[in-house]
């Protein structure tokens, strides 16, 4: 059967990426040292192509895929699928992204009820060549929904103030693995208030107040996640946006601020 | 040139629903007396087919909305086109649906700035028969988003009270022709408070301090848009649905509501 | 504490829903006898409400989704669900609907190479009151993706014809559990070609001739599922819906068919 | 009345970027010398802060869009609306961005019928600064639907060849202005077939046909765009990006590239 894939091309230049994107699979998640999340991701998975191949034999990604379910995260499991990756497609370099949603377990303030909170995570990983050196780059984070109240409507009005859904996302690398909870919990320690999957009476009166003691700007929030993440030493860069579906507007307040703190 | 849309068909039974969704096609619309949108809308038209009819002529759905990129609304000139769709594509019956955004010119409240707040809107017409009958429905609505805040956080905490958007939709049958602009300006005036795209401090201050002075369930949302079109002799049919993007938790409250005034 | 929820209104009328949507809140399902999906699930769940209730005391909802994560489908247990919402929320009737990714393995036709295939259910679920009769519907259903192939194109042209993806959904109230996988393999076997998650290159050229010698619209695969479903004495109700992802137009082709087959 | 976005900050840390985003607009904008659209695009709007500044006065941004509604395609005149933000929301450095959907009347290749095809657009503009230097950013692009016959498909199959949607994406920066429509036509002539909005047999017949003798796998199509926008010396910069929604597959085939072509 003929091969096109491996026949001569007309226009010899080589290509940044070419692979699968939009690929549901079932993945299997530690997101703290406790909890597991089972779900459905979606995958991106990329190689880089020289100018000489037409076209990469696409079925090994699917393969490897399927023997790779478990994301294991204590032991850095990525590494080891990309050169697989790369060697079984043929490939020079390659691109690995994994988005999905995880949940965890959380207990509402005052009453302690439970129940599972979601949460959305990235994992991106690539390996390329400069100067014939391998690269190999490993990001991942999480995007948290919290309270965020506005200190201008607070400082401004006779009383209340406008408070909203925000959704704030942090990526990182590190020279240690940090568990998805861990980033989902320094996310919500800076908001105004969490936000808790199941709330009493009690608990709302106690996160409505406490928002108000707390108020926030989506400015304030990036700058808190900033100074924690820059006392962090297992954080060697980070990326942080928060984005507020403000209450009295009808788009949504942004800010964002990324650090490379060691050139690493 | 074989029609194989008028060859002979195996499995003899007709279709509810035949045609073409998920078209984008530009439109002119006026939203109230004195303004017109401009956009570019999503269309799903299709018609009933009988038990010996294969496959349908399609591209006739397409020139004959080119025909019709202006939606008259003073005049109802849905009909017409639903009778010439009927005509030229041979269907038993037409389905016609129409989703579009569409922007009001609103000052904020104190500060009188202007700017352009957006809305979505849905027309939903249909032909069908019943006992050799022809029906005519004509459906549209409108969602807008409002700001409400809770009165149970309200009652229950020494200060504040959590807030949030929320997204309101009405839709209606009426024996005379209300603009979109008029459905927006009822949803506004249900919520605790309405959003503007073009806010000032003052503003801000008013609006919190309106929205704390009218507490708002998404149940008292739906039931006040219930009271206002009881009494609007013009509505014939209605449906209210109220989503609270809620602040304190990770999903939203929802409140709906159907209506068959009059049998009509 | 003040509760609100129980206070007096304004506006005395009933709500036909109150309740949450959106809810994110991890399942576990059998799919088939032998393969279970775990996944993250999107849940709406409301009550009716009288006319005297202010709002419901939504919490409940939460505790119960949390103490039901496995939806054991041979034995029905969404009935017992349904009447803890209604006696715990206190609500007139409850609706219930999940939405949901899950996957099957599947084996491509000829390499047999097997990998994971991705559809997406829903199960709606009710109980209302007719003249003090409880009346408790129980609906579900599957939608898949399959290559469907243009008859009218493979007859005018000289050589090949348009295909594309077309996504099928089809769902129905049974007198006896019906495996979601058994409604995927209905759908699978009713457009011109199935799809598979992992295709080598003897798979390909199979897909390929199958689909150009089983030629399909939009309307034929909704006519052939009827004629299946019509000889499938489990079945009582279905609705199918085909849409095509034309790949010679910016739309889609669609066709839509509901059969009320006994009054049950 | 007090002003807090000018008030003192704990943490002295300058932002990336603050500002709104998904705002919709009403634009009029000319997509060829001799066409319009008029539609709603939906803008993000941010500036650089310092680290003395806690938040920023967000309403002017919506003064000046609403002031700049008519995007001057042939003058380029994105840069003094940069400088006026800037200005007016005393930032460092401007960053906007705006998405629309856009339509071209397109004539079907036989036939000769006429209506309107739709295509997705994006302008992203930005000021920064670099060793006191201002460096103005401008790029633009589109995204357009067409058809790709898999060469692999056609070589190993006795007949017929699977075909599907492509969304093709082209981005670049240019040192003369280039219309929408030029973007347009130039991805339309680089897939398999073009995809028309209004489409006879004969015009089926003809895009069947022409797809099966241009064959394109997802690599080839970047590559063919990679050639003429190399040849085209008002071209600086470009980023090609090729998504098939393959139709014997779940998930879609992607290829990617990005040239400097100078430094300029």
């Amino acid at each position: 059967m003929i091969d096109i894939h491996n026949s001569k091309i007309d226009i010899s230049i080589g290509l940044d990426k070419a692979g699968f994107v939009n690929i549901k699979h079932p993945i299997s998640l530690s997101v703290s040292d406790s909890e597991i999340t089972n779900t459905i991701a979606t995958f991106d998975l990329c190689v880089g192509v020289d100018s000489k191949t037409k076209g990469i034999s696409m079925s090994r990604f699917i393969s490897i895929l399927n023997n790779n379910q478990v994301i294991n995260w204590n032991e850095g499991t990525i590494y080891p699928i990309l050169k697989e990756i790369e060697k079984e497609v043929k490939g020079i370099g390659v691109f690995y992204k994994v988005n999905f949603d995880f949940m965890i377990e959380r207990e509402a303030p005052i009453s302690k009820q439970k129940a599972f909170m979601p949460y959305s995570a990235t994992i991106e990983a690539s390996l390329k060549y400069k100067d014939n050196q391998e690269i190999y780059d490993y990001k991942y984070g999480v995007t948290a929904v919290g309270k965020t109240l506005c200190p201008c409507s607070k400082a401004i009005s006779d009383y209340s103030a406008h408070n909203q859904r925000s959704f704030v996302t942090v990526n990182l690398r590190s020279n240690k693995p940090i568990f998805l909870k861990e980033i989902a919990d320094l996310i919500e320690s800076e908001v105004s208030s969490p936000i808790y999957p199941i709330v009493k009476r009690v608990d709302e009166k106690y996160m409505t107040e406490l928002a108000y003691d707390k108020p926030k700007f989506a400015e304030d929030v990036a700058r808190g996640i900033y100074a924690r993440l820059m006392d962090d030493k297992r954080v060697t860069y980070f990326y942080v946006s928060s984005r507020a579906e403000d209450s009295i507007l009808p788009y949504d307040a942004y800010a964002e601020l990324e650090i490379y703190k060691y050139t690493n």
